[in-house]
C-alpha cells in the first residue's frame, strides 16, 4: 500500500521504552508515574461499574462530569465556563488536540509551533493539509522569543499552539508572555491551541498561565486538558477539551464521529472526585517533592540541570560527559548502564541536538534512587 | 468561526435520546443494553486496577489481549492472525473505523458505501477530502445488488465499505455475496473496510461472513470489531482493528497522534476474559432469544417486520398506522405514546424514506414488555 504519510515514523516513547524493556533498564523515559494512582479514584471506578455505569455516555461526555470541571475553572481562574456548550470530555489530552486540530485546520493555513514540541503536534497539522510553521525556544531557559513569533506572522497564519507546563523541557509561561501574546493577536483572527495536560504541576508557587484565567483570549482557543497525567493514571486516557461554544460546536463535529463518547465509569468517579478540592490542590506540592529529591541526588552526577519549573519532566545536558549525539547517547546509556531517558532532538523536526536529554521523575524515591546510581557511573 | 463541516449535524443518536430524556419514553433508539454487562469482566476490570494496571498501555494495545484476539480468530475462522503487526486496540469500533480511513483516504478518493449506512461514515469519508459513492441496498431485504455496484467502480474507487450484521437494518452478508465480493475486486487495488461490531450477536446459525474467514480478502482490508457492542458495555469505548502489517502500520501512524493508546485496566481484564470461548459463543444465542421475544410480542401491533438476521436491531415499517415522514412518527410516537426508536431514513443522505423505523431489543424482557404495551396503542 502507498503511504498517505511517508514521513511520520515511529514515536520516540515507543522507540525508548521498547529499549527499556530489552535491556532492564530503569526507564525516566516516557511520562508515566510508577507509583500507585489515588485509592478512592479507583474505589469510585468500581462503583459505578458496580452501579451499571457502563452504557455510552453522552457524546459531550458525563454531565456531572462536566459539572465538576467547570465548578474547578471558576473556583482556579474566576472564569465561568458553560458545561453544556463549552465542555468535551475526551479520551486523553493528545486526542483532544488531535480532534481540535481536525476541526479547524484546512489545507494551507499556517500553525505556530515551538520547538522543542511534543511529537503529535506537527504530524496532526501536516495529516490535515496544514502548514507547521517551527519557531525555536531560546536555549537554555526555553522560552518564548515573541518578537521572532511577530515576523513568523503572515495571512495564512491561522493558530499558534501553546504548552504551559511544557513538555519536554518543564518551561513556564509568565504573566508577560500572556501579556505579549495578547498584543500579538489582539487584531487578528489567529487561533490558539493551549495544551495544558501538566495544569496542576507547577512548582515554586508560580501561578499556572492557563487561558482559562483570560477570557478575551480563551474566546478565540481551544484548550486542552488530561486527567491521567494529574491523577496519576495515564492508561485510563481521559480528558478533556474547553473551548467556546461556536468551537466546541466543531470541535464534536469530528469528535461524534471519532471516538464518539468515553470510558463511562472513570467519568462517573471523576465527577465525584474532582469535588474534593484537595484532589488537585495537593498535586504540585507533591510533584515538586519529587522534583526537588531528583535534583537533589543528581547534584553527584556530572550532568549539568536544566531548570524544571513544572511537568513531570526535567532536562539535564550531557556536555561535560560526551560530545555524542544526544540520540546516541540515550540509546548508549540504557544498553551499558540501564537507564533509559529522551533525546530532546526527537522534538524538533531539524533533528537539532543541544546534547539535552529528559528525565521523568514522576517515580517513587527508590526508582529515583537507582536511577541515579547508575547515573553517577555515566 | 468559519465552519470546516459545515454539512455535519448533531448524530440522530443524541437527537433521539435527548428526547427520550425529555418525554421519560421507554428507549428503543440509540444501541446499547439496558441490562447488566458480565459481573466476572467487571470484576477482572477492578484487579486490574488494583494491581496497579493504570498507566500507559503500548500504543497498538495490550500483548495479552491481542494474543487472546488472535487466538479467538484462529478458533473461530482459521486464520492465523499476527498479534504484534496485524492487531491494534482501539477506543471503539467507531474511532477504529475513522482511523483506519483517515490513514489511506487521499482528496478525491471515491468509496464506496451502502445506504442505509451508520451515520459516522459519509463524514469520515469526506473530513479526508474523499467523496463518498452512495449505492442503495434492495428494499426491503437490503441485499446487496452487486450488478449495480459493479457499474460504480472507476479507476477513482479507493475503498468499499461493508458492514454486517448490518446497521440499521439486521441483515447480514452471504456466502454468495462473498464469493460476488471476491469476482469484483479481485483484479483491481479497491480496499474493503469491514465493520464487523456486531461479529457476535448473528442468529439462526448463519455464518458471520468475516472478512476474516478469507485470507485473500484480508490482505486487502481494515476489519472493525467492537468488545462493548458484544459484552454489553457500551459505555467502555473498547474496539480493535485487524488489517494486514503494512495497513496496520499506516493505521498506527494515525493512531499514535489521535488517541495514542487505550484504556488499560480494561484491556488487562479482556485479555483473561476472552480466554474462556463460552465468553463469545453463548452471545448469539442469547440475543436471538431477545429478537424473538421481542418480534413474538410485536405480532400484536400493526407494524409489520422486516427480518433481523443479527445486531441489536430489528427494523418495522408502520405504513398500516401512518403515511406520515419516518421522522415526524418516530418523534410523534416518542412524544404521544412514550417510546423512542429511530428513523431509518437518518441513515440515507438523500433522507430517503420507506417508512421504516428501526427497534433496539437488546433490552431486559420487561422493558421490551412495557414497550410494546405502548406500541400496541399506536
Ligand atoms: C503518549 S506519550 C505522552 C507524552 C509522554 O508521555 C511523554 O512525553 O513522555
Ligand atoms: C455511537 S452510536 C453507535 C451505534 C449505535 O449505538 C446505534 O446505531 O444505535
Amino acid at each position: 500500500i502507498q503511504s498517505k504519510l511517508p514521513n511520520v515514523g515511529t514515536t520516540i516513547f515507543t522507540v525508548m521504552s521498547a529499549l527499556a524493556t530489552e535491556h532492564k533498564a530503569v526507564n525516566l523515559g516516557q511520562g508515566f508515574p510508577d507509583y500507585p494512582m489515588p485509592e478512592a479514584l479507583t474505589a469510585l471506578v468500581n462503583k459505578a461499574m458496580q452501579e451499571g455505569f457502563n452504557q455510552y455516555a453522552p457524546m459531550p461526555g458525563w454531565m456531572p462530569l462536566r459539572e465538576s470541571i467547570a465548578d474547578k475553572i471558576k473556583f482556579l481562574y474566576n472564569t465561568t465556563v458553560n458545561p453544556d456548550t463549552e465542555i468535551t470530555i475526551t479520551p486523553g489530552g493528545t486526542y483532544a488536540i488531535y480532534t481540535a486540530l481536525t476541526a479547524v485546520l484546512q489545507p494551507g493555513d499556517e500553525v505556530i509551533v515551538f520547538e522543542p514540541a511534543y511529537d503529535s503536534y506537527i504530524p496532526n497539522i501536516e495529516v490535515n493539509g496544514a502548514i507547521p510553521v517551527l519557531i525555536d525556544l531560546k536555549f537554555p531557559d526555553y522560552r518564548i522569543d515573541w518578537e521572532l513569533v511577530r515576523s513568523k506572522i503572515t495571512h495564512r497564519t491561522r493558530m499558534i499552539m501553546l504548552n504551559t507546563p511544557h513538555n519536554p523541557t518543564g518551561a513556564v509561561l509568565r504573566e508577560d508572555d500572556m501579556e505579549q501574546l495578547h498584543a500579538l493577536v489582539r487584531d487578528t483572527n489567529i487561533l490558539i491551541l493551549s495544551d495544558e495536560v501538566y495544569e496542576h504541576l507547577i512548582f515554586d508557587g508560580i501561578p499556572h498561565q492557563s487561558i482559562l484565567r483570560y477570557p478575551d483570549l480563551l474566546q478565540r482557543s481551544f484548550v486542552c486538558f488530561s486527567f491521567g497525567k494529574v491523577y496519576h493514571c495515564t492508561g485510563w486516557k481521559l480528558g478533556y477539551c474547553v473551548a467556546p461554544a461556536d468551537f466546541t460546536k466543531e470541535f464534536r463535529k469530528v469528535h461524534q464521529f471519532n471516538c464518539f463518547s468515553c470510558h463511562t465509569p472513570s467519568q462517573v468517579a471523576l465527577a465525584e472526585f474532582l469535588n474534593n478540592r484537595d484532589s488537585y490542590l495537593q498535586l504540585s506540592p507533591e510533584m515538586q517533592q519529587k522534583r526537588d529529591y531528583f535534583s537533589g541526588l543528581m547534584k553527584d552526577t556530572r550532568f549539568t540541570p536544566l531548570p524544571s519549573y513544572g511537568s513531570y519532566f526535567q532536562c539535564y545536558q550531557y556536555d561535560r560527559i560526551s560530545d555524542e549525539s544526544d540520540k546516541n547517547f540515550a540509546i548508549r546509556i540504557t544498553k551499558e548502564y540501564g537507564i533509559a531517558t529522551i533525546p530532546v532532538s526527537a522534538f524538533y523536526q531539524s533533528g537539532k541536538d543541544n546534547k539535552v536529554i529528559r528525565f521523568c521523575f514522576a517515580k517513587k524515591e527508590s526508582t529515583l534512587e537507582q536511577a541515579v546510581e547508575r547515573l553517577r557511573k555515566v
